[in-house]
């Protein structure tokens, strides 16, 4: 049956290839209208996950993200109608040249094909990965948490209906609609049909697509986040930015997980950001010599605890703040190279010469001087939509935006050329 | 003792990934020199490999693979002068932008890290590879075929030598010299120190490293390569094109393989091909109505035998042409998407708008108007060097040069700024 979704799917992306921008608006919009049209039955759909979710006992957070209201359904209709306003990356040329032999050689963007994607218990998703699809001319797989089956089937049905009256392949997005995890997996096999697997979701759900899928994966959106203040930084500056970075929105990927402190400042500065925080709820997991400081200037809260062994490679998503002292930037690059993901990491300090130096050294998919990491989104950083932040080394690294769902072909005319 | 050298191959990539062009080119040209110098003790080990696989059997093809002489050492170490004499992808700077909020933002080349490249029985391999890498500041980690071990055991250690003399990491390049399959298994594990697979070797290398890699796998050189010969075609300039893509190199992905012929020219142009082509020494496989078409006109000779089952899905890599009649484009077009393994395929046409049509609608790794498919290759495309050909769809497609082995970071520059 999943095989049989897999060609429907691959037949539909070819249709969606060839069609024009206004064909693939005309179809988000009509999603956009839909779900304002049939709120009713998408919030009796959602109330009936909710009911079941409550009656599990899943955790608050939990819940919410799984909540669908007006509000959130109108959010989801407007993020639709701006996409639409965006322009097509398919069809894009470019590296256009004629060679010395008279050959007119240029690339061409074209959609990537059939996008499986695989996500939890967020409904939203499926509206946006549907509109991000039908935007950049491919198919799309949807395989959502099972906590959301009755939620995501009206919505993959109303993006379906959308194609339909936009004269399109309806079958451009299919639901997974049976909550057997193996059929994640016979999914992730089907490489003769899906070009991408894309998984939203946590640590777990990443490393299980990498070990069984023959398909590529693009893994991202785990991100053990450091921020390192160098004894030239504006500290002044520096503490609002720290707190931005971590409080902001602290259940994020880009928001801030360990904070490095140059010694010539330490003394000073984290007795500063330990006030400052902990007013916010913050807790902090402090290395040995950052915990000593913190005592010896009579400034260690309750809010303080000695960091435990796991706790520099632990993604807190929560309001809890790893603290270290290093002796320098040296110290700094090398922390984060062992411990980060390479997600986003920063420097805050006043000399060019160590921001150059951190720039260069640092591989993260996202590398900061003198900003806060949350910075690290689609949006934010003028890609208007977003699919996705990648901290793999192929394809696409950081925030992926609609081009970044296509690829190239080249295109070569000749006068009837042949090789010398 | 695999897993150690990727804990390696990763710590000289870091390095390697900071040095200057002045340095790598200084570890390419001494390994250009190194390949003269050491003429003798390359040229005794390559013996060692040929009188075993001799005795073993390996087919005159394969022999010749594996061989190499003065010229081709010069050869190599030429191709090593002129990919010293290339500009360095690494550091590019592209996409720069300061937002509206004063954030300046830009993406800066890097390298993709270490790359696993598994091949066959073809010891250039080894130097390409290394001086490819180096150049992009790249580790490799290299698995040759067990027929060229002592070759390669002393091509890899000239690569070694030459990172050496220009104070380079020599574990940037790293040879598997045990035999072993399971060697191979390990190395596709290793996606702690493994950041790319490139196989370069026949359809079931591909095949194995897709099936069993937790890597992102570049797989690609296989070409069922198609060109259609429209009504409207020049026939006259046909007919050396079709001969040039068949017979120039037969044995390489991007030689021709099937030629669809439209039925109102086929009369006529079919016993052309047939009459031209024979001389080359090719025979034809052709479906059911070419094969009559070529009886009504007295012109089948013992060349043209009845094209079976599984023809039309065949790399030959030998000189041997598939023959159909089509109705037209369409048909054309049905035929590669189903037959096509999207390397190279054509058009041949007077008309504009087939061709555009053919460019829209058949999407394959390199697309073709009036032209050989033999140009699919990164030499004749103005890439310089090539280090593979990918027929699949993430990251780069069709012939990939040195910017193909580099992925990006995000790099944003900020005043101490906060997300709202």
């Amino acid at each position: 049956m999943i095989q049989e979704m897999g060609r429907k799917a691959k037949a539909s992306a070819r249709i969606l290839s060839g069609c024009s921008r206004e064909q693939k608006d005309r179809a988000i919009l009509e999603l956009a209208e839909s779900l304002e049209r049939f709120q009713d039955e998408v919030l009796a759909a959602n109330k009936v996950d909710l009911k079941a979710a409550t009656e599990k006992g899943l955790a608050e957070a939990l819940l919410d993200r799984l909540l669908l209201n007006p509000g959130r359904l109108s959010g989801m209709a407007n993020g639709l109608r701006s996409l639409a306003g965006m322009g097509d990356p398919v069809g894009e040329i470019f590296e256009a040249q004629t060679l010395a032999n008279g050959l007119r050689v240029h690339k061409r963007r074209v959609p990537l094909g059939v996008i499986g994607i695989i996500y939890e218990a967020r409904p939203n998703v499926t509206v946006d990965v549907a509109g991000l699809a039908i935007k950049t001319g491919n198919a799309a797989i949807l395989r959502g948490g099972s906590e959301t089956v009755h939620s995501n089937r009206v919505l993959s049905d109303l993006a379906r209906l959308a194609l339909r009256v936009a004269g399109l392949p309806e079958d451009a997005i299919q639901f997974i609609d049976d909550p057997e995890r193996a059929r994640v997996l016979e999914l992730l096999q089907m490489h003769e049909s899906v070009d991408l697997i894309i998984p939203r979701g946590g640590a777990g759900l990443h490393r299980f697509c990498r070990e069984n899928s023959r398909i590529p994966v693009i893994t991202g959106g785990i991100g053990i986040c450091h921020l390192f203040v160098d004894e030239s930084a504006d500290l002044q500056a520096s503490l609002p930015l720290i707190r931005n970075a971590k409080v902001q929105r602290p259940s994020v990927c880009n928001a801030l997980d360990t904070l490095l402190v140059h010694r010539r400042v330490a003394s000073r500065f984290l007795p500063e950001v330990v006030a400052c925080l902990e007013m916010d709820g913050v807790t902090f997991r402090a290395e040995a010599e950052a915990l000593k400081l913190l005592e010896q200037t009579g400034r260690r809260p309750d809010s303080v605890t000695v960091a435990g062994a796991d706790d520099f490679d632990t993604e807190w998503l929560s309001l809890v703040l790893g603290l270290k002292v290093v002796s320098g930037i040296e110290e700094a690059i090398e922390h984060i190279q062992a411990h980060s993901t390479f997600h986003s990491d920063g420097i805050l300090t006043g000399s060019q010469k160590n921001a150059q130096r951190f720039l260069a050294t640092v591989d993260s998919s996202a590398v900061y001087v003198n900003a806060s990491t949350r910075f690290t989104d689609g949006s934010q950083l003028g890609l208007g939509a977003e699919v996705a932040i990648s901290t793999q080394r192929l394809h696409a690294r950081g925030p992926m935006g609609l081009r970044e769902l296509t690829t190239y072909k080249w295109v070569i005319e000749g006068d009837y050329h042949v090789r010398e």
